[in-house]
């Protein structure tokens, strides 16, 4: 296909064009993201498989092994996917949350701070990779298709690890990001505003609170990730994430990403 | 600080501006899919830890516990960070990709496709999730900060489920993304050009070739997937590639993120 042709057809950008979130029922997952990014700036969304019973249809066709995608969008390895209007979909969640961004306001003015979105995006991917990807490996360290039960004794031994290094060591970060000048006052983690970011880093800690709620406890109370804990109170007492949060239209964990496996949390158990 | 004063100091953006990789010396790593971009556009930059001995400090300043990071940049949580002039440091590999495809034209022409750059980000994500994050992870499944030795039994359970399940399914997953008409042809993952998220896909598949060498062939022999190898020859044959990866600038594959360890790569050791 030429350019010309292809320049002829191109996506259209109107922001007005609805959205739809095409995520598994029933859990709040990676798809909570994409739902907080909405209801924090007030934008309407349809909720697909959420919303009418056969809505899960348009998940299972959008990764079926059949799906190659069309004229304008690779398919997705797996939900989320983001509708814009008819002809566009998004999918990877940081990648979502890039594309939003800018239309929600849950990133500084590109004007006055080109730069900005850049940070927003690497604050969401590090807080994705540390308290939601290796949250979810505590408990399926070996496969991912497989039962819990059948790898319980590596996920006690991840879970350890888990407790006492990794999760310290990315709150300890968060903790710097919210010291840092480029936080501008530590209220946020960046440029002084709310950004995606901090809806990123609100819902994985709410995840592991739940997950690991000793744990999680115990770090909150060692005094040393103030500032941290104060951002995930901060967004959680936000007017409009309060109200989604006491809403139906937030799920309930269950056995997704998070799950609170009480011996996962418990110190001892994992010791070799 | 006030809008007004963080907009008047706000980072300047001129593309001429000197490129400085800051990534860990000796290794290809994460830092490589920055090296490869700069590399298959001919774009000057410095690999400061590889191009002198005293280079790993800014290493050790970049991810030390006391960098808070300065007014405009957060710290990073970990390397690659790129700095563009003096003023601008970006964190996380597929962000630093992000910010650089549109300036070394690894991205489709946001004028003509505005939408693309959503999709080769997403590609690029998908790459990293699964055939570098995972395969990682199949040598250090318990604990990151842990010796390969310590936890042996669990990586050959690891590395079993990666050779039967998820190697197969990302391959599958890009097989499928090639045969879709979003990839304009299949030459390209998408849109009929080079774009950085071919260059991603080609450095995850050709550190997996390495750590699996046995496993990769048995996979290319299969003919499944014969759009996804041939685009990594394809990657692999661009002639400032070529060059690049017969150069010394290229580092050897060692004790990084793809680690060869034969008996990871053999069929039955992972056994329960």
């Amino acid at each position: 296909m030429s350019t010309t042709t292809r320049s002829s057809k191109r996506q259209k950008t109107n922001d007005d064009l609805p959205y739809t979130l095409i995520y598994w029922p029933s859990i709040p997952g990676r798809g909570e993201h994409v739902r907080l990014a909405f209801e924090a700036s007030g934008t309407p969304y349809s909720d697909i498989s959420n919303e009418s019973k056969d809505g899960i249809n348009a998940v299972l066709a959008q990764i079926s092994g059949e799906n190659i995608g069309d004229e304008h969008n690779p398919p997705p390895l797996a939900p989320p996917v983001l509708k814009h209007g008819e002809d566009i979909s998004i999918s990877q969640t940081p990648n979502i949350l890039l594309y939003l961004g800018p239309k929600l306001k849950l990133v500084p003015n590109i004007e006055e701070d080109p730069i900005g979105i850049y940070h927003v995006n690497a604050l969401a991917l590090t807080a994705l990779d540390g308290l939601s990807n290796e949250t979810h490996d505590t408990h399926h360290p070996i496969a991912t298709g497989d039962y819990y039960e059948a790898q319980k004794p590596e996920a006690l031994k991840k879970a350890k690890d888990y407790r006492a290094n990794r999760l310290p060591k990315f709150l300890e970060y968060f903790e710097r990001v919210l010291r840092g000048d480029a936080s501008q006052g530590g209220e946020y983690l960046y440029g002084g505003q709310l950004t995606y970011a901090d809806l990123v880093f609100f819902q994985c800690l709410d995840g592991v609170s739940f997950a690991f709620p000793k744990c999680t406890a115990k770090l909150r109370e060692s005094g040393d990730y103030d500032r941290a804990f104060a951002l995930y109170d901060r967004i959680k007492g936000l007017e409009k994430v309060k109200a989604y949060l006491e809403s139906d239209r937030r799920q309930k964990y269950s056995q997704g990403i998070y799950r609170h496996y009480p011996e996962l949390d418990e110190d001892g158990e994992g010791d070799a």
